[in-house]
């Protein structure tokens, strides 16, 4: 593991699938903050800049605690922004193994409620201009 | 928010449900560890001592450091102790609301791999005198 933050963080690449899955919303002091081209629920991800981590506890523990620091503040600002019933936070990684953290607004009655959002259907995209008007919102919130 | 740490613990009170489907294997510093009844994975949940607490968010920020330092002390044992492909981890809490976090151990060709677990199906009890070997183990690595 690189322990030289800069180096870590230039030969950090985001995997394809969160690149082509998701859009940046704004870069954190540990995450990339993206929101999901998904409209059937406000889907953001957090990606730490890190090469090579797959698990939570790969992280160095500095890392660690910056993470859960950025995930909760993204969480209570994506609460607050949509009044959800409750937030969803996950990092599962079976399909895409680059950590990520998914922080999901769920409200009763939504696609999926109560279960879990990940792997069902096919993801609706945003309507022009709806998917720059959250990102607003969630840059706001922060 | 109650502030003192000894009255916060004495108040709580684990929610029924979490209670009936799981089983105490120990006490860490913040958060009750617990097996979920359901051999179809290694299934923990960690449950915050804390009365009234449904996002991570509502946590103070010492408790959530603690319980990113558990979560991943727990994350770390189980997959040393399954040699899992992945480990997911979770907060949902669309049924239960009160705060608890999953960390589940998957592998490839598991039920429902590579979807989330959550919902899927009935649970299948663990034969006589696994989950305490797995309980064991668990306590063993922690």
């Amino acid at each position: 593991m690189k322990t030289n933050m800069e180096d870590t963080l230039e030969t950090f690449q985001l995997d394809e699938r969160l690149a082509r899955d998701s859009v940046l919303v704004t870069r954190l002091g540990l995450c990339e903050l993206r929101l999901q081209n998904d409209s059937r629920w406000p889907w953001l991800v957090l990606v730490p800049q890190r090469e090579g981590v797959s698990e939570l506890f790969d992280l160095t523990p500095l890392d660690q605690a910056v993470l859960t620091f950025e995930t909760n503040l993204v969480a209570s600002a994506l609460k607050e922004i949509t009044a959800a019933t409750k937030i969803n936070v996950g990092a599962l990684g079976n399909i895409v193994r680059q950590l990520h953290v998914h922080i999901i607004a769920r409200n009763e009655g939504d696609t999926c409620w109560p279960g879990p959002i990940w792997g069902h259907g096919t993801p609706v995209p945003y309507a022009a201009g709806e998917k720059e008007t959250l990102m607003k919102k969630i840059s706001g919130a922060l």
